[in-house]
């Protein structure tokens, strides 16, 4: 079947990529965990990926974008439409695009995202809301405002990056290797972070629930993924009492921050993050 | 000369043993890097630990005695002092005693402590007001409540262990490789924390700050520092509007940190840490 393109979601810390056909179906895919903090040889990996494409054209989206990643694509200022992204793709050899990630320059509270904003034009493409609060959890959770299908402003917190960084070396490493499967001790943590809690404070507060009796090692981890996302609400909702809330993202990302968010005594609605992304890059093939 | 004893500050992330004189004064020093998140040979660490105590008995204080170090030395219970650590001390072979730790066992808010006791018993042996809230910045920060020459309570913010996992790997290591040394930064972190901030977003700022060009490269490292310091300070101090405040640790950490209580409006006393240890190993083996 022919190849109309390839595209690849490149993140921090994993990737997707993509053969779509003309008519904007996945004809193949697949993942693995060469995100840009975890590749040293871009020029080769950017190279392997040109042979998967046999040929049709590469867009690719995220941090491979950024000084961490491959070749830096000069981010689009906000607030920007699909239109100001898709005009800043910037090609750095023949049959490979890097869209631009989205900045706010305000000196107060200035933010960069890369890849997300694939994905929020996706999801508008998918029929969200064109006004509202759009929740992109993961290594650096993104909490976008669009007006008028435009990306108006947005915020980030290192959810993500923070657990995995406690997870590879910290006093919490051990008992962040047990799963996090119990919603009772993640909706705990949430609340606490609720009720005032001091994340940098509870974290350790963890280690000594465990180690006084007061919480089974295997709830530890679900409880330091509720004070995390606790904390990540929290900031993402400040100032937007009103707005409505769409998650993106993989769907058991999604269900627990619409998990917490209920908590929080927010509803929301989810969107596929991966359908998400798909739909942007046809929207932004379009727009190109 | 005679030893009398070897003692170890043994911790998560350093250790630093000295040989101890009948009259108290200290022989000779050594410092490393193997706490005991980077050991994995215990037995032979401390068999070494014995051959250069050359025959005198060590004293182990700290994270050695804890479930992730050697053998386990069970917490006493707060409210505590001295004489109640002192008898609880465990002797797993002939010459080796581990001292316990503290805990506090409020269902509400469990803490944990190993080696910060040792330091706030020999603070108050140094003449620190009996009553009074000790911080002990560090890996693990401390944040004790003294009553009559008792530990009655304390919190714990995990500020150093987060910066060395975010140092490790994470968006940020790249700029947390660079120098701490700009207070003016610095001081902004804390003041943005002590203003409301969520610091999980407010890491994730830094790396936006310097892609934005609002914040120098050079300068994000300190930023970070004030970020969560000003989080430890908050978390600290929540609670203890009027206490004396003495901090004791190395004099990098305490004029960092009582920059950032001068901030918040409260003035400090600070004692050295590794003064401290010492005086609280007399203290102690004096109570045995």
């Amino acid at each position: 079947m022919t190849v109309a393109c390839v595209a690849v979601d490149w993140g921090t810390s994993n990737r997707r990529a993509f053969r779509i056909a003309p008519d904007g179906t996945v004809i193949a895919r697949f993942a693995d965990d060469r995100g840009v903090l975890n590749v040293d040889d871009f020029a080769g990996e950017v190279a392997a990926m040109q042979r998967w494409a046999a040929g049709a054209p590469l867009l690719l989206a995220g941090s491979i974008g950024s000084n961490r990643g491959w070749i830096e694509a000069p981010y689009v200022t906000a607030p920007a439409g699909i239109a100001d992204v898709a005009a800043a793709i910037i090609r750095p050899q023949p049959g490979v695009g890097i869209v631009p990630g989205v900045a706010v320059r305000n000196p107060a509270c200035p933010a960069v995202m890369r890849g997300e904003e694939v994905q929020l034009f996706g999801a508008l493409a998918l029929g969200a809301a064109s006004d509202g609060l759009f929740c992109h959890p993961g290594t650096h959770s993104k909490w976008i405002t669009a007006r008028n299908d435009r990306i108006t402003g947005f915020t980030s917190v290192m959810t993500g990056d923070l657990l995995a960084a406690l997870t590879a070396r910290s006093i919490l490493s051990d008992l962040l290797a047990l799963p996090a499967d119990d919603d009772m001790a993640f909706g705990d943590g949430v609340d606490t972070m609720l009720a005032g809690g001091d994340v940098t404070a509870e974290l350790f507060g963890v280690r000594a629930r465990v180690l006084t009796g007061h919480l089974p090692p295997a709830a530890a981890s679900s409880r330091i993924s509720g004070l995390l996302i606790g904390a990540d609400i929290i900031a993402g909702l400040r100032g937007k009492p009103d707005d409505r809330i769409t998650l993106v993202g993989s769907p058991g990302l999604c269900r627990r921050f619409a998990l917490a968010l209920a908590r929080a005594g927010r509803s929301c609605a989810s969107i596929d993050g991966e359908a998400a992304f798909l739909a942007g890059v046809r929207a932004i093939l379009r727009a190109t």
